[in-house]
């Protein structure tokens, strides 16, 4: 039984979903086939690439991770296959699978330029139906990667903002806002490991000062802001029983200061 | 074959569900599972119970549902196994069962303490995906439940207002608002039995007063106003090709009053 | 293996495409489902009937696509099987198989009248759930589609402009607006083969004039209206990174000119 995920921008419940849906199991009917999240922001590569990295390793060893956010579909930019500890992706090199090598180096890059393994006529404009779902039915049948076409050395990799730590004060950034309006930033619990007393420490962004970082979202009563490490390890700020970035008017990119 | 439910106030095509499912599928490669709803709004206890009654009955018996609306995950609350009739059911035990158990007692309460079949790492805002995901991997494959925790003989039940039959008057409530629009209300046809016109009774509701019971959606021009006994026999208010809930205004809690 | 498709207009996430999968399960545990969209307009058939066009050809031959647009619901308007080309059709008789059957006339059509593939309760209001639903559950389990009714000579037919093909300019119009804004018209890459040169033609809207028919969405810069033979092979008008209908006001019938 091999898996296989989407994610894309097309857009919840889009009908282009399903054509993706239609060529993958024209070629295996009996592939399992999960939605990822079809949500991403149009065109929002780092978006993908953050999502990806936080859910693709909750999959069976061999899912085959079908990401297609590609703004320059049809132009010159090539298509990929690439294996990270024991997932596997096929997407295009835009830097959507960067957040997950800036984790693990991938073990193995080829590009995708193997006709035989595409739909027989390739649309100028739908690469994902037409070059990477047959791909990723043909991978989940079990045919060799090595087939697919020529390894390649390198893939474009973006640059992922590290927070600055230093005694008493990290500086971080807003990565993302999820879909309970958490902002989720780039400081990680590892990044937190000197503080002696987290009940005694500041979450800080723009006029707002959080002190203490909770455990959970019940510890404080509905409406209150609150800090603490998500679900992922990485340091949020939440609003009880609301939206923080709604609340705190907090965006992607704020600065987000832990202090001690 | 065990089918496998999932209802979810995560927002309609949420990640967090897509690691759900790859907790799932990590324990039991072949599960069937089915989205029932990721819209609850969020933290609504009440919609959640109201909606899994609704929907549970129509799946296979055996099926588990695993309905995760949890305020108050990471503070004392239990989680639970149960089993109503010939379905199956894991989750919070906050009252998200309770509407089911109104119509039917469960025969089995089990909580879930065996961490043996938990993850092994369990983060404190996420027990969707750390304890309550791969429990129901184990059960659907096949697990006997009192290996998961000892029984209960009690859980959490929501009080659920009756309507109040009178000679020539029922008084109920809106109980929800569906995605139509259409307001649902906790008047079922059982208790209009005493009706012998329906075409000559009328349901009111604020400045409203509707004429008579159609019985589809297609008895009345577009735009009007019109009252039902819906899919799962509770009378309902609508509007032709509309949404009633905007025409109307009508909101969870608003008194219905059918006079006959 | 046989796939279900489906499509209704009851919005994303909605409980009662639950329902539907609840009672396909329930006949037949083992049935892949693939959700296209649930996101039709509520009643527009008309764009049901171009989306199921759009995405059906993609799935397995032998694919049952069950479609669930149906504002006659518990009125006299008859239920359909159909078969055209490979695939199989389940859905009310009011023309959402019609731009299909405006390709490809469909080879049979048999009314849904034999109660034995009924559910035994069959509400007034939900003809998805009660009727459609099971008879899509025994045709995937290998029934004799001539059991489940008389065979019928015509189903109703919408009317389908065809756009007006003159020496130096074709006049069509907007079909639908799809996920992303693309603004999709009635105009085929067939209609436009007298065109030598695609570079200079122009596509005119209102006082939008857009010089050059592009290959790609990538071939003009972010915020640019271009127009392009989408992956459908139907001309339509985009905005790269953008969204036509909002930043250029397209909606549907908009009349879509292409003159060279």
């Amino acid at each position: 039984m091999t898996v296989i995920t989407l994610l894309t921008d097309f857009g919840a419940d889009s009908p282009y979903v399903a054509a993706i849906k239609g060529v993958l199991l024209s070629i295996h009917p009996a592939a399992t086939i999960v939605d990822i999240t079809h949500s991403i922001e149009p065109q929002n590569v780092r978006q993908a690439a953050l999502v990806l990295d936080q859910v693709c390793q909750r999959f069976p060893p061999g899912t085959i991770h079908l990401a297609v956010v590609d703004p320059g579909v049809g132009t010159e930019r090539a298509l990929l296959y690439i294996e990270i500890g024991q997932q596997r992706f096929v997407g295009p090199d835009n830097g959507i699978f960067s957040r997950l090598a800036h984790r693990t180096p991938p073990r193995t890059i080829i590009a995708l330029e193997n006709r035989d393994y595409w739909l027989p006529t390739v649309s100028a404009t739908f690469h994902g139906r037409d070059i990477m779902a047959p791909v990723v039915g043909y991978l989940s049948l079990g045919i060799d990667p090595a087939r697919l076409g020529p390894p390649r050395a390198e893939m474009i990799l973006l640059d992922w903002p590290e927070p600055l730590v230093q005694p008493g004060l990290i500086r971080g950034e807003v990565l993302m806002i999820d879909s309970f309006g958490n902002a989720i930033t780039n400081i990680t619990r590892d990044h937190a490991q000197a503080i002696t007393d987290l009940s005694q420490a500041h979450v800080k962004s723009g006029q707002q000062s959080i002190r203490g970082i909770a455990r959970t979202y019940g510890d404080t009563p509905p409406g209150t802001p609150l800090a603490l490490f998500g679900s992922t390890d990485l340091l949020e700020i939440a609003v009880a029983c609301g939206s923080a970035a709604r609340a705190l008017r907090l965006q992607v990119g704020d600065e987000v200061r832990l202090e001690w």
